[in-house]
């Protein structure tokens, strides 16, 4: 059987909730997007904070312990810089560098995502675990997914785990 | 010349030893081998304390500091959290959640890997590093390799770096 | 349209700058340039420490806030490893581990990757909030790009983040 080139597609798993993670894989994302790209996001364990419904420090999903996993981990504006955090004031400064140098922030990454038209997934075993439901998180997610579907929709692009 | 299309294969290189990002390396590959992909995955680094064939903190490998490193990150059932880990509580809560929402723990991953076949392979160099022997890994470790050998089985595929 | 098969291609987004990860990432670099791969790397954020001219802690980059960060993060000599770094013992007990056990240590691997003529690229948003310029890197530094630029020149090989 013969391949054909398909369209071009960026797929990524994003594990983290890092605030330096998430800008990464959202400034890949839209970069290829940008540029015709077919681009695949989906969110599974601390990524999952990305897409939360309340981006700051909340209760999420049911369940006791899954509440204070929701409150310690917070959503979008509550993610932590993966080394040098100094208790949350090296995202603060990012942001003001990012902002000061014109380049785009993590919220406005994650909303140029969305208008580029970036599929958002979520990792129902992930959702499981954290007693998390499709309506926790941002109305983009377009579909809750496994991970052999996710496997079959990124063949034949790159995939990346951030 | 034309490429024709390949089984579907995936590829980890399990680089951490992070109790959340193996769960997410063998859900991803316990995922893809139930599917009928070929899945290889490669273990270096810390990664390699979760095919250990002890799985609580000994010491391993040749050597005096090789000993003390093995004992200070111990194998699978020691394995911390990447983030908020308050001092091993909370692979102890991740694993009662995950029983509590029927979603398969990491050792049951981990023995639903060996059963599909997983291929799994120990990296060279790491074992150099660390004075390790493949005596010292369970018997489903089924060949020590280097780089160049594992990119060449993991051509053709999508590969993830875990 | 039909695909040929190309030249075997590995490209990393080498986005960390710990000590383990770095080295992870020049291993596989340099196994895969040895076997006849083109290898690019992308180093961004964290990963941008790697190939700073000036390899231990000093100020870089333009502005008060770079500047504190380019003392804080250090280059390639000051780089932690990502668990059980030890106020930085650790990676001094690598390298001698490395040297014991004749792997090649991460200077050692650098200078490798530059002469098996292993692609350097620099990330040009990542250098934006940085305040960093091109002349605060190692002279191999290829070329300023975008993340579009890094993706076209992977495509149809092999593409990890690190």
């Amino acid at each position: 059987m013969i391949k054909e080139i398909q369209n071009k597609k960026l797929s990524i798993i994003a594990f983290s909730g890092d605030f330096d993670k998430l800008t990464a894989a959202f400034t890949l994302a839209t970069g290829a997007a940008a540029t015709g790209y077919e681009v695949n996001l989906f969110f599974t364990f601390w990524g999952l904070n990305a897409i939360k419904r309340k981006s700051g420090r909340a209760p999420a999903g049911k369940g006791f312990l899954p509440g204070i996993f929701g409150i310690l981990m917070g959503g979008l504006k509550a993610a932590p810089v993966s080394r040098l955090n100094f208790a949350g004031i090296s995202p603060k400064i990012f942001r003001r560098l990012m902002r000061k140098n014109n380049v785009a922030t993590l919220e406005e990454l994650v909303d140029a995502a969305k208008e580029l038209g970036i599929n958002f997934y979520a990792c129902e075993m992930a959702m499981h675990v954290l007693g998390l439901e499709k309506s926790d998180f941002i109305p983009q997610v377009k579909e809750v997914l496994g991970v052999a579907s996710f496997l079959k929709l990124s063949e034949d692009g790159q995939t990346l785990f951030i």
